[in-house]
């Protein structure tokens, strides 16, 4: 059976922590999904065709990366790409606190699905997705946070 | 003197966590009121009505539980139902370091008046109200963290 | 039934946090027992009849507070002492993690027993037994973070 | 050269604790610029002239403490007023994980300037500008938790 | 290529959580390796021939887990073994932070393996070893909290 | 007045993160005593006269750094030396909270001494003198996690 993952998110914008996830785990998986949560009630600050575009050139070449958005549960989403993991990065504690509250919802909901977990290497372990929309918003350079070739001026 | 409890919280919605609390720390207290706190300036996903007669059918038959809604401080709302005590929670380090921040402003301002907590049971613990309220707008089925009997549907 | 108290520690020394601890905590109980638990295999740095003694003076006139040792499980002491309560004073999230996880194991062997945990006032919350220790090992004057007319040198 | 540091932070209110960082560092440095950062998207409490106002008041006849207002990135903002160090306040380990990241991404973007922090004293360290807002939305009075002379009424 | 992954650990003992992160991880990898570290300077609770056993008998009849053990660094005997992936579970923020920093500095020694996370299912979160080794020290029975068959008794 | 700052710590042994932490703060003081803390009950694992060495060599040349090693209380020493200031990196939540409560019992008993702190640089931030202990016992090479020119071969 072929090993599927997800790796949602909203991704506002892709980081390298994200792009370094993905590569780190690609080894794991015949097939990562980056797939975009969209919530209607929710405002994003790059435009979702952007935001899947900068993540598609990324990997572009690489036919086990796929990017997708969705609505509704990650679960759901996962059933339905036929994905038995999710895969999530892990920075702080504070992220630990909450994604272990979802992770093991979900584990309640759909038992099937494992969410797995990996750290970001240390030099990039500080980059943090808000922070780079605050530095953008004031007129900032966060170029050196996302991959080679995203352009985030707005 | 009558040993009153305060549970206050928003209980948006009430979970098998927050009636777990209930019923542990019942045999403690003679009377355990569950006060829903309403700020205008907040929105809620549920609407009071509903929040209050869910935690009213849970507990329904017994009287040492009371259900109320109160505006202002909780520290104001003891004094004016002669609670010695407020009884909370406590799921993550996250909640405790707000949680403390609260406790020792009130204590401050009401040197009578403890706040007590308590740590929920394992299968408990990862319940949490703001996913909750996710699961419903997503058209999930959240019914098993809700206390038998409640229905989520919008 | 008489509302008891067991709050169990090695009180190495007892600390002006604990004294608070139970004081804030006596007008809910019936009795309190300071329950010094003795390990083995453990090395106190404090003589257990100095930690006894400490204690007793402390609270020396007050009939509801009891001070005593056990070796076992704390769960078998208060099964023994016909307790159903378990106090603990919470001060860090490192804290929280341990006693969670002792809380939860003591809950699924005896879950007849509740424990219930209260932040340090803000004043104490910075007060540590173990540093405590470190002070006095280097000949500095630790008196102040302890209740009043203890001596701790050795 | 001048030692100069820049306290960035949106002081809404100045608290105590606040008033007790700037003390403590002052025989560190030239001059501490009480930097209160203005971002046109986000809502403010109290209004930006007072806030400056009882900074100013708190420090009057201290000349080695100006009081300013920005926007943009605080970074930017220190090389233009020459400010080599930025100081923060730590209270909990969240606030910890928060300004981790931003002390990292401003270290990466600009490595000329370092982040100090410094710990509250025990008896401020549960004063926190978001529960002075909710205790003064809810009637309560919250004197003093902020420095003497402030009238925080609206 | 084989995907051989290495849950290295004392499992002093082996409990139901470890047990669970086995069986969850299992259907991703075609071998894991539970490899039982062995420092000449620690003292181990119970002797490492019992808890070879107790894993060997839990595990008994599935050829993809295999039982080891080793001394030297974990990356070291990864290599040995030809090993990709080092899986560890993860209940609290106090681990995440430790395993961070040993995942990290292995990250930099050895670029070629990466570590993963999973993160215990509620019921067991609150599960560990060393307060097991606590309640059997003391006469109490752990029974519960280790896999079926496992007879702590010393 | 001439600005001196303690850096305590027992550097068993020194890493690139403590090196970083004094070149960072080197502008902004006269003078940083590197303080090696020596407790007779302690084991340590490289020789008090290797690691001194260790830190003169990664020094040398600068005559604002000194090296010097103690017992007694921080505080003593500092006062010895006319230091009023503490300086101490912070890397982990978990570090924050036994330095908070160790900074606050320092400050209740010399409120003439500040403690500083600083966090580690991203690439720096998971080097930990424990896990290099760790490392050097297994055989392992650590030498990318010390200054230049050391050799931790025992």
């Amino acid at each position: 059976m072929e090993k599927i993952a997800v790796f949602p998110g909203s991704f506002d914008p892709f980081t390298k922590g994200h792009e370094s996830i993905v590569r780190r785990l690609l080894p794991l998986f015949d097939k990562i999904i980056v797939a975009i949560g969209v919530n209607s009630h929710k405002q994003y600050f790059f435009p979702l065709e952007k935001r899947k575009q900068w993540i598609e050139q990324t990997f572009k070449g690489d036919v086990r990366v796929s990017v997708d958005n969705f609505t509704g549960l990650t679960i759901d989403y996962c059933h339905k790409m036929n994905a038995k993991y999710i895969i999530r990065g892990l920075r702080t504690t504070t992220d630990l606190e909450f994604e272990k509250a979802i992770a093991q919802m979900n584990k309640s909901m759909a038992d099937d699905i494992e969410t797995l977990f990996i750290l970001p290497t240390p030099e990039l372990s500080a980059i943090n997705s808000t922070i780079i929309r605050d530095i953008v918003r004031n007129g900032g350079d966060a170029s050196r946070f996302v991959p080679e070739g995203i352009n985030l001026k707005l």
